[in-house]
C-alpha cells in the first residue's frame, strides 16, 4: 500500500464527516433510528460510536504507543458509550460533534508527524496484544468504511418487504 | 413505511450524488479502481453502472408501468454495459455524470406524480415476473443503499492485511 499510507489513510479519514452529513442530514427519524433488529444498531447509534472512538480510541492510543510503547497497554474500548453519551442529542448535533471531533484528531495526528520509523512501533492493546502504529492507522480508516457500510445495510434493509421478488437480486437484502 | 413512502425513496435517491461525491472525489486512483478480485467491482466501475442504470432502468422501466402495465415487459438491463461507457473516462467525470442523470431522474419522477393508485400499478419484468410502481421505487432507493455499501467494503478490505490482528474485530473483514 506505499507509497503515501498515512496520507491515504487520512484522505480516508478527512471525508467522512461530509460524506455521512450528506448521507444522513435531514433524514427522517425513521431512516436515521431504524435498526436491524433488537441489539443492533441504528444510523444514530453509529455516529455515536464514531465520536466516543475519536475522543477514546484512535489519537489516545497513537499517543501511547509513541510515548509508552508496549510498556502500558491501551484502556479497554467501551462499545457500548454513545448507547449513554448520546442520550437526548440529536442526529444533526451529533453530525457537528464528530465533525469537530474529527477534525481535532486531524491535526493532532499531523501533529504526530508519522515518519516510516514511527509507524512500525509497537503498543500493547488488552485483548489483541502486540500492534503497530501502523496497523492501528489502518484500522482507523477501515473502521470509518465498516460503519458507513453497516449504515448503508440498515437504510436499505428498510425496504427489504417493500422491493418484493426484487429481493432476489439484491445481496444486501440477503 | 407509509405515510410518506416515495418522498422517503426521493430523499435517499436525492442524496446520492453528494454522498457519492464526498467518498470519492479526488480519491487517490489506487482506491477507486481497487476491486475485491478478479470479476469483481471497483467503485469506478460501481459508479458507471448507476449512470446506465438512470439511463436505462429506473425512469425507462417506470414509464413503460405507467403507459404499458403489464403488457409490455421491461428490456432486460445490461449489467455490464458500464464496462464499455465508462472506458477513457475518468471518476470525476463520472461523478458529474451521475449528479446530472440523478437530476434528470428526479425531475421526471417527480412530473410522474406517483399517487398510492399508481403506486399499485403492475408491470412486467423479464426476469421476475409481476412486479409493482412501489417494489421498483424501494429497490432504486435499495440499489443505491447496496451499491454505497458495497463501494465501503472494497475500500475497507484493500486494508485486510494491514489492520493485522485487528481484522478479527472488523467484521468487514470476513
Amino acid at each position: 500500500m506505499e507509497p503515501g499510507f498515512v496520507e491515504e489513510c487520512m484522505s480516508i479519514l478527512t471525508r467522512m464527516p461530509a460524506t455521512l452529513n450528506a448521507l444522513l442530514g435531514d433524514l427522517p427519524d425513521a431512516c436515521t433510528a431504524a435498526t436491524e433488529g433488537p441489539g443492533t444498531w441504528s444510523p444514530f447509534v453509529v455516529i455515536g460510536h464514531l465520536i466516543h472512538a475519536e475522543k477514546a480510541d484512535w489519537i489516545p492510543r497513537l499517543a501511547i504507543i509513541l510515548e509508552y510503547g508496549t510498556s502500558r497497554p491501551f484502556e479497554p474500548f467501551d462499545r457500548e458509550a454513545q448507547l449513554r453519551e448520546s442520550v437526548g442529542k440529536s442526529l444533526p448535533a451529533l453530525l457537528r460533534e464528530f465533525a469537530d471531533s474529527r477534525l481535532d484528531s486531524i491535526a493532532r495526528l499531523r501533529a504526530m508527524h508519522l515518519t516510516p520509523e514511527k509507524l512500525e512501533l509497537k503498543g500493547m492493546h488488552p485483548g489483541l496484544g502486540i500492534v503497530t502504529t501502523r496497523q492501528l492507522m489502518a484500522t482507523w480508516a477501515a473502521h470509518d468504511l465498516g460503519h458507513l457500510l453497516q449504515i448503508s445495510r440498515v437504510m436499505a434493509r428498510r425496504y427489504k418487504q417493500e422491493v418484493g421478488p426484487w429481493a432476489a437480486y439484491l445481496s444486501v437484502m440477503k
